[in-house]
């Protein structure tokens, strides 16, 4: 077993417990790179343990060989011999369920949040992470590039959906990020519309919000575009100028050292000189990586800073209720001070099929 | 608003606080019949009121009229307003957060756990949830039969799961219950093997273990077959026939009043004469509903009685490291102290494709 990589010892000492306990999908494969639906991942001081029951043992330690991370094979009460002789016990407080916490408690421990910890360490991806995230946005993109052809009139926003996630699973994805929204015409004006039974008309407005995993790591994408132009479409389509415009501007002046706030209102000050930002519903982004949502905040609120390393999409949109939405989203990065995107196969521009 | 019907006043009375508040979708589900990724459901002693932000406020408030429900608009803090008044808080402690167990803690409440009357209530569903969940089995089963013809040497595991999914999405369920099991030959020795890039050979044996939802509702179902026959299956086949003379046993042996354990013993007696108990290295079967893995639980362990109403997998297998594995389940239902499986289209005879 190597010593710990620096990321794990700092996440030990900024949580400041004897030892962390981590129970959590996402949390354990975070700190092993290594993926079950079950396990413990136990690191102290010197040593980081995961804990697994028969059903993972061998794929875990063959994964985990020549890593900073021991394989030990059993259940909850194998972990909890692991963590004999410590008393205070670092557990993600957002994330751990109050009956383990009160068995925890009744064992004698004591309970500090890693989370903290853990979100500052995950709000900075490393290259390979970066990697991960470019592959499922790939991933995400070609799908999305073959499933344009196949879309008919008639179609329900629901196949449509299927569809685009069976590409992307076919094309190597894990799964999808969310559960894809795809509304046609006037559903578009609900930013977080349910995917339904609508058929698809000439001359619709469609919107997709989409996204898969690539080892874990997400992406998300938006595109809002035009099943043929059946010439009424003046005002959407100014609608979706100044949103595109928004969007790219993110991308233009957005800069490290900026808080989530100060890059919010980047998209919102333009929108808001065609009288379009009260339509603006939503947040500018939110940060992207094993989870779907999360840090850093790009809103009104978002109060943490900018830095190289960060991941998050930039979506402004603009929703007139029962008539029409925009909203174009990109996952992008921070990277030599400026934003960057990982999409580099769809264009932004609006598209008429 | 309607009178509170008698499972919501039934859970109130036996958690024996002033209110229920839960926030887990699932459970919000349950309560409501409504589906969103956000809310907050409170229940009192004569009132069931449903808090969505703006992005669910409408269609909640749509979906819930007339019924015993009522929505409210807002966020976490107008759901802390309608809990004002009250002391004591059921809460789901499996489910709910250390976070939002301290911070409603800290506004004085006392927090006692409503799992198990939610748990109790949710093992036996009503014909409204039986109808959801043969509609999904109908779906799987349907997606099943339509993929097998396109099944060609070659193909990847996770190419035939992804389009498996893919067409019980196409057929209208809202999603899988789980990730969907795909082993070629060998693999088929592991019980949760992980989908992967193994490609199909002629002879190989097929073990898929898949499920959808239909308004949140699962189901779970396991075919094992052969690609073709190589002459070499000789005791593949001699242990699936035990399988499956396990799993139809079940089906006919089980009745009403007896407890998970005896109906797991079933199955396993059965496979004791031939020998093969000790490669049964898993239960019998597990309750289904909102949840894949719900109660009661049909093990060696499995205390429960089982009864009418009640959901569950009949699941038996049969798994020879490194050599073969099979496994037939079906999900079914007790009603007039009978098992009936919810499976009626498709057949667990071997098929030889």
């Amino acid at each position: 077993m190597g010593m710990l990589d620096e990321t794990k010892q700092k996440i030990f000492r900024e949580t400041g417990a004897d030892a962390l306990f981590l129970e959590t999908d996402f949390l354990r494969r975070y700190l092993t790179n290594f993926y079950s639906t079950d396990g413990y991942v136990i690191l102290t001081a010197d040593k980081c343990v995961f804990v697994a029951d028969l059903r993972y043992f061998e794929a875990a330690e063959k994964a985990l060989r020549g890593t900073d991370v021991e394989t030990v094979e059993g259940s909850y009460p194998r972990a909890l011999e692991c963590l004999k002789g410590h008393r205070s016990l670092g557990v993600p407080f957002p994330f751990l369920s109050l009956s383990r916490a009160e068995e925890l408690r009744a064992e004698g421990f004591s309970l500090v949040d890693c989370m903290p910890a853990l979100k500052k360490a995950m709000e900075y991806k490393s290259e390979r992470e970066l990697n991960l995230i470019q592959r499922a946005c790939d991933i995400a993109e070609d799908a999305f590039l073959s499933l344009l052809p196949d879309i008919k009139e008639g179609m329900e926003e629901r196949e449509v959906a299927a569809l685009l996630e069976y590409r992307m699973r076919a094309l190597g994805a894990s799964g999808t990020s969310f559960e894809t929204i795809v509304a046609f015409g006037a559903n578009s004006s609900v930013p977080h519309h349910e995917t339904g039974n609508t058929p698809l008309r000439f001359g619709d407005i469609v919107l997709i919000d989409f996204g898969c995993k690539a080892e874990g790591y997400c992406t998300d994408c938006t595109r809002t575009f035009l099943f043929g132009d059946d010439g009424k479409h003046g005002e959407f389509k100014a609608a979706y100028a100044e949103v595109l415009k928004a969007h790219e501007l993110v991308k233009e002046k957005v800069t490290a050292g900026m808080t989530g706030r100060e890059a919010d209102e980047v998209a919102r000050a333009s929108l808001r000189e065609k009288g379009l930002d009260k339509y603006f519903t939503h947040s500018l982004g939110h940060g992207i990586g094993l989870q779907i949502h999360e840090f850093p905040t790009l809103s009104p609120r978002g109060e943490e800073i900018l830095q190289d390393g960060m991941v998050f999409s930039d979506e402004p949109g603009v929703y007139l209720a029962g008539q029409y939405g925009v909203r174009i989203e990109d996952s992008c990065y921070m990277q030599g001070g400026r934003v960057h995107s990982f999409m580099t196969k769809t264009t932004r521009d609006l598209i008429i099929l």
